[in-house]
């Protein structure tokens, strides 16, 4: 039996690799679990009790398909941002929208532009499909929107991706430079505004675009703000004519049905949401303490993670992250340097960051002495 | 504001359809709610307390994201199977491992086999990654085995599409002829086999395939048997090499915290399936008997629904379908002609049948006068 399918040029050439490994892989290998899960950019208090309940009514429900237009939510959606449905479009959260977007716009050998360390899973897509990645360093922890505009200018390229708030960094622009952004973004190219943290960010932070501008998409999701990472609910706004192609290459029936009772209640809890903003604001300046306390300097953040700088290089704050490990504390750091000499610590509950405040002494005196 | 994204001339070629319109469209546009929810080839039987139970527990673990290597249901699924996790895939509903498996297999031009009128979704990633069709007719009523495998060889086929049971016309093939199948599979091509209705089928359908040959590959669901359709959960098996393929490709973190427990607890309660297929049993006799109280033929079927035969063309089982919608019926019908002379029940309920054993003699005198 040497014989077996014929794979397209394309996924041969295609590397194995994961955008990242889950806490449970390494939970796996350790024997044991995180005491402090503050790693994976969750939002550690949870969905609206409002949601919980309409997730768990709908739990019964789950022997018919959702409606794959996702109407409901999209019409929820749509009244909330003062847009029509025909502006909305529904996904499997962010990454799957990303991949359906990226698949609509790039082809092999197109170029594509985003910075040197945003989101990995941004780019898995981009390679996946054949694009061409060219990446522009951060200036001082943030994404640079004038560097990356002249890129995608000089490139011709297609999509040109920017988070705001920024994640690993938690840094941010405020709307009058992403505003600048849109009106600069070259002919022929798609700015994608990846706004999945946007709810944690000061008031205001959130541009108001035309949603019929064919410059930009924007997308936002229930996994952070919402809690409901787990969910896999996202919904991209941009223009009808953009809105519209997705349907030409989406997984119609992919949404989950308790996804979107639970995405619509939580939808309608503002309150909710506002006190997990100020829950994720005070874990966010416990952090700052937790981190000055040692000696270090924890970034500004406008997501519901915190940069700690670790004052020294990439390889440094990576030993700091294992030895958390070591101590049954869960975080990641950025990629890239020069943002690698940090780690990034997730908003947590007070018990988790009891854990990490116990364990981040140890772990930067074993890190400084290995 | 003329300017916006450049798609792929792939995406630019693409059309706006989609495989189904839900039944929930189809409720919005009537203003009103069916009666009878029996079209769309869900469970009405519904999932497992246990997964309910489990799915309720989820509930409030949304705000982490589901395990990417879905490490506890892959080894569940391989304890069940007798293979390893090596062997298996999880996803998104079989819709969503299809797009993958075609997205690595299927380039512009590539040829692709399956039946004319058998599963849509299979044909919409196959145009959606700019592959080519290649049909062959069904053969009274049932894949054809024997041609499929000889257009493959014809064509130089990348996939070769088979259902067992099949979608529409619930006929079934037996273990041995599925065995010949895989052992004609020209080289070059993988047989891609769709067991979403197995667990409906005769004890014995499903054949021994060596898990490791690489000219097959099994589709399996939580949709169906499991009642579980809203929850998005499929499960491929296959040679350890295709499966690593997936991860190439695949959205990592796409699966649902929700639909990973209530599948894990499924998989447990084997009771649960016992009693959903004898109860599918009795239904699907129920509905031979309105069929034949009717004047019509119900096929023989090895799945959750019935095809029945309404005795004439296309275009009247089509006025069939309408004047049952009218009657607040949703059932579908096949697509394609002879098979589209026949509408497609699903296995309800006793009330749900109930309604339809009204409807029908009504809808029958309505089309034939129409």
């Amino acid at each position: 039996m040497t014989r077996g399918p014929r794979y397209t040029p394309l996924a041969d050439s295609l590397p194995a690799t994961v955008p990242f490994v889950g806490p449970e892989a390494q939970e796996r290998a350790r024997g044991r679990a995180f005491r402090a899960r503050l790693g994976a950019n969750e939002n550690v208090f949870g969905p609206s009790k409002r949601a919980i309940a309409a997730m768990e009514r709908a739990a019964a429900e789950t022997w018919m398909y959702a409606d794959p237009e996702s109407h409901e939510l999209r019409g929820a959606l749509a009244a909330k941002l003062g847009v029509t449905p025909a502006h909305v479009m529904v996904g499997e959260g962010i990454d799957g929208l990303l991949g359906y977007l990226v698949r609509l716009v790039v082809g092999p050998g197109d170029p594509v532009v985003t910075s040197a360390g945003a989101y990995p899973t941004f780019n898995y897509h981009v390679v996946g499909f054949g694009g061409r990645l060219e990446t522009v360093p951060y200036r001082d922890d943030h994404e640079d929107p004038e560097a990356l505009i002249a890129r995608a200018g000089a490139t011709g390229a297609k999509l040109v991706y920017i988070a705001n708030p920024d994640n690993p960094m938690g840094s941010w622009h405020g709307p009058e430079t992403i505003l600048e952004m849109v009106e600069a973004v070259p002919e022929g190219s798609l700015l994608v505004l990846d706004e999945a943290y946007i709810e944690f960010a000061p008031r205001g932070t959130a541009p108001v675009i035309d949603p019929d501008d064919p410059r930009v998409i924007r997308l936002r999701t229930f996994s952070k703000a919402y809690g409901m990472a787990g969910a896999r609910v996202a919904y991209a706004v941009g223009a009808p004519e953009l809105i519209a192609a997705f349907d030409k290459v989406r997984n119609h029936f992919g949404m989950g049905r308790i996804a979107q009772a639970g995405a619509l209640a939580a939808l309608a809890d503002e309150g909710h949401l506002a006190e997990v903003s100020a829950a994720v604001s005070v874990a966010r300046g416990r952090i700052d303490e937790i981190a000055a306390a040692n000696g270090l300097v924890a970034l500004p953040s406008a997501a519901n993670f915190v940069a700690i700088d670790c004052g020294r290089d990439g390889a440094f704050a990576g030993r700091v992250l294992e030895e958390l490990a070591r101590r049954d504390v869960f975080v990641r750091k950025p990629f890239v340097a020069p943002q690698d000499r940090c780690i990034r610590v997730s908003a947590g509950t007070p018990a988790m960051l009891d854990v990490f405040e116990r364990a981040l002494p140890e772990a930067l005196a074993a890190a400084r002495s290995g």
